[in-house]
């Protein structure tokens, strides 16, 4: 079995009717299981988290993406959270059994889809980029529906991979391949937050530390937080990013109090930290009961 | 779902037809899973390791039981390793959806069952015992099966709990629950075993130290380790455990320099330690993106 995750965004987040006609068109679909839908009115905006076999999570983002282009109009639309388009973005997201070039793989074959059948300008970005400047989602959405209205027809920088160039009002769409993100937050015994910007500065990659880290300095509930994006578990582990932040927080005077993770993780980024601080060399996956018991569980008996 | 594990120990590791009847007894009934089959020459001992559903896993273990009291007879038996029955011990150990209780409810069913169809004497131990006396394995199997035959029907102290006062060839057996054993071994930096000694000594339940911690000191492979079985990984964790003996250590001018898990884990554990040292207060376990994975494709999808 191959699993892929798909979390698309859409630019509606007010209108129960859409909200429920997008995941409708999604759970059409069988083999697609939803794991989690989160509509904010403010950013208006819905996220989607699907999973299952990569083809029929294509067959259900692209109907999700055909119904946000028939009921979502973008010259309407207002928000506080920056968007390009209807469906706006589509990371795919390797699990079980499948590495990230085959989520390259599954963003361009809907990207050529989404362009050729419903009309709509696709840019592929992060690790289905096909220039450096689009690697980074915020530069595809530099101007934001409005502004590539006018720069898509006439800078050749913005033409888009697939798809014509030229915006409708369902506007344009940014799919990509991504690992798993991490949301990771540490809170430290102060409420001095100058001293989280200051770890934040030194922990993250644009500050010279940790290369797969975005971090930022907080106050939240009273308490300095260190606010982090891990955007490669398996290169920038989360134990060395944790005794990175104590070591710093030391050198302030200060300690970690507490962490929290927002949102979902992947199972392998909890036992490698498990894994490192307890010092287990030769650990092995299949050492643990309930993987052995699911592979067994799924196969006859051996003898 | 539900799901027991069951790890029957056999007083037969040599005759190659006794071992694969013992397994076909298991494998041959539906919805058992068997994990792991060991067996040793020197101990003359085999042990089987299965899982599946409570029900088809107590009528796996009793027709093993049954097929052993056949094939094997304690009059011609030798090996290094102690034994008091052709079935030596069985113990139940909750995996999901159980508790510990759950697992001697279990083996008393089993028990009454042998005790009565197949007239073989059977003794509660740890979680299941009825007196204090026989929670220790050791204790219950006091004089093997040769002293047992007469202390049986003499001493009201060893009066079983289920079958009748009196062994024949199949010997008792020993019907038992506990939790998943962890065996964690930590080497140190150092080729003076005293040192490993010493911090057995002063970690396990014996010596004052942490209570479901078992501990010696050896040299292995040149180096000091300190093995040990943790008998109650809830209680006692894994973090708390490594970080004494980093303490210890410390104490005596080493240090941990790897450490191993010998067979299976409960994902639990690693999880509890990924927790413990990433400062996870507020963690939930179906943050765990494959769990809530696994929980979505089980179950029809939810809006």
């Amino acid at each position: 079995m191959t699993l892929v995750e798909c979390i698309p965004n859409f630019s509606e987040g007010r209108r129960r009717s859409v909200i429920d006609a997008l995941v409708g068109a999604v759970t059409a679909v069988p083999g697609v299981s939803l794991l989690d839908a989160h509509s904010d009115p403010d950013h208006n905006r819905s996220v989607l988290t699907l999973a299952g076999e990569p083809q029929p999570v294509l067959e259900a983002v692209y109907a999700a993406i055909a119904r946000a282009a028939e009921l979502i109009d973008l010259d309407g639309q207002r928000g506080q959270h920056p968007r390009i388009g209807a469906a706006d973005v589509v990371p795919f997201v390797p699990l079980e059994g499948l590495m990230l070039q085959d989520c390259v793989g599954f963003a361009n074959q809907l990207g050529e889809r989404v362009g050729r059948e419903l009309g709509i300008p696709v840019y592929l970005y992060e690790a289905a980029a096909t220039r450096p400047a689009r690697v980074n989602l915020a530069e595809v959405r530099r101007g934001e529906y409005e502004g590539l209205k006018t720069a898509i027809e006439t800078d050749p920088e913005r033409a888009p991979d697939y798809g014509p160039s030229h915006l409708g009002k369902a506007g344009a769409v940014a799919i990509g391949a991504r690992l798993p993100l991490i949301a990771y937050n540490v809170y430290l015994n102060t409420d001095d937050v100058e001293i989280a910007r200051k770890i934040a500065e030194s922990i993250r990659f644009s500050g010279g530390g940790l290369a797969h880290v975005k971090a930022l300095g907080l106050l939240v509930g009273g308490r300095a937080q260190v606010s982090m994006n891990l955007t490669d578990y398996t290169r920038t582990s989360l134990p060395r990013v944790m005794e990175m932040i104590r070591s710093e927080a030391a050198r302030y005077g200060v300690a970690v109090q507490s962490a929290e993770l927002v949102g979902l993780i992947p199972q392998a980024a909890l036992i490698e930290a498990a894994r490192w601080y307890l010092q287990l060399d030769g650990f092995e996956p299949n050492q643990i009961l309930e993987d052995r018991l699911r592979s067994r569980l799924n196969s006859p008996p051996q003898v």
